[in-house]
């Protein structure tokens, strides 16, 4: 169905995973390559409204399997107004967190289960799962005191999960990329930043120029 | 799990099962028996902000399997919230429309795909299906006559389906308590309601002294 490759960005927090994706799209831009970058929920006004309703504080209430079914949805708007699209017109597509994250974050560390989470995404995804997952892998320990030193990161909810819980997404990830080696390359994310950027560069022209 | 006993009405539309289960509802009540009556969103406020997003107009772009997770979401909420804690108390909920109807209506009749539908439900739902479903058997074509003469009712969008529209909900009913038959009773809605209200009344009746 898809002509162009879609390409998903993965890690614990603070591996450097968005810093690196913005940086190989303006490199393949300023190549003159057809790329978009995005994440959830994509600047698509139904999906920002479902996760309003996530995010909003006075939402105490809400059971876990209401939250995955929420951001499944919203990831399925997401899907089809601008991924499907830039996928058909033939284009790149880096996309920052994806199936996988729910996989594990949802699924596996807040405990619903992995085999469930994945049900209903697969309702989402149907048959396009991303070409190619690159993993950003950073001990859990590591990739918090990034987040700490980067006064200008903008905190999330997820920054101040607890050490533990950081621990049990890492332990997610490495159950997840075993059970879709296919798609998974693991980069090293604990090197410097322009190492792990070229890391990247060099797999993503591999990919271009399979 | 649950103590209670958890009755579906379906059927399509004109059948009259709201009117008998707002009858059932008045009549157990009467005899002291700890009843619910409820549909979705049933009251919730994180399903009812569900709903909003799902009918408001301006949502033209609104793909249906987004349709079908929002759905879904807005019916686990509504479970957890209400359903699951009146079952747990031994309560009877009479639920107006449930999994079966996005079975027929959106898996069948849309055009998703029964079981690509019933994949997302069984995540919503988990082991709690419905005790008994009393699926309301009439023609459609005698369904909408009596909507028609009904001046009463509120129009909404589904009434305005098209006749094929209604048959092949129609169908989809008669494949769903097929493959369902354990749980559903076929009660024949082709009568005068208070006929159809006794047969009802009889059949819980036995199912309270079981």
């Amino acid at each position: 169905m898809t002509k162009g490759l879609f390409i998903t960005f993965e890690g614990g927090d603070g591996a450097g995973k968005t810093t690196i994706l913005n940086q190989i799209y303006e490199e393949l831009t300023a190549r003159g390559i057809e790329v978009i970058k995005t994440r959830e929920p994509g600047g698509i006004p139904i999906s920002e409204e479902i996760r309003d309703i996530i995010h909003n504080p006075l939402h105490l209430e809400m059971e876990e399997r209401t939250e995955a079914l929420l951001y499944a949805a919203a990831r399925r708007q997401h899907l089809v107004e601008k991924v499907f699209p830039a996928l058909e017109a033939g284009k790149i597509v880096l996309c920052d967190r994806f199936v996988d994250s729910s996989l594990v974050y949802q699924g596996y560390a807040r405990g619903i289960g992995v085999d469930e989470v994945y049900a209903i995404n697969k309702f989402v995804i149907q048959d396009c799962m991303p070409d190619v997952t690159l993993y950003f892998d950073i001990p859990p320990r590591k990739g918090l005191e990034r987040i700490t030193a980067n006064s200008d990161r903008e905190k999330n909810r997820l920054d101040l999960e607890t050490l533990e819980f950081h621990e049990k997404v890492y332990q997610g990830y490495q159950l997840i990329r075993s059970r879709f080696s296919e798609r998974f390359q693991t980069v090293d994310a604990d090197r410097p930043l322009e190492t792990v950027y070229q890391d990247v560069f060099k797999r993503i022209t591999a990919l271009l120029n399979k």
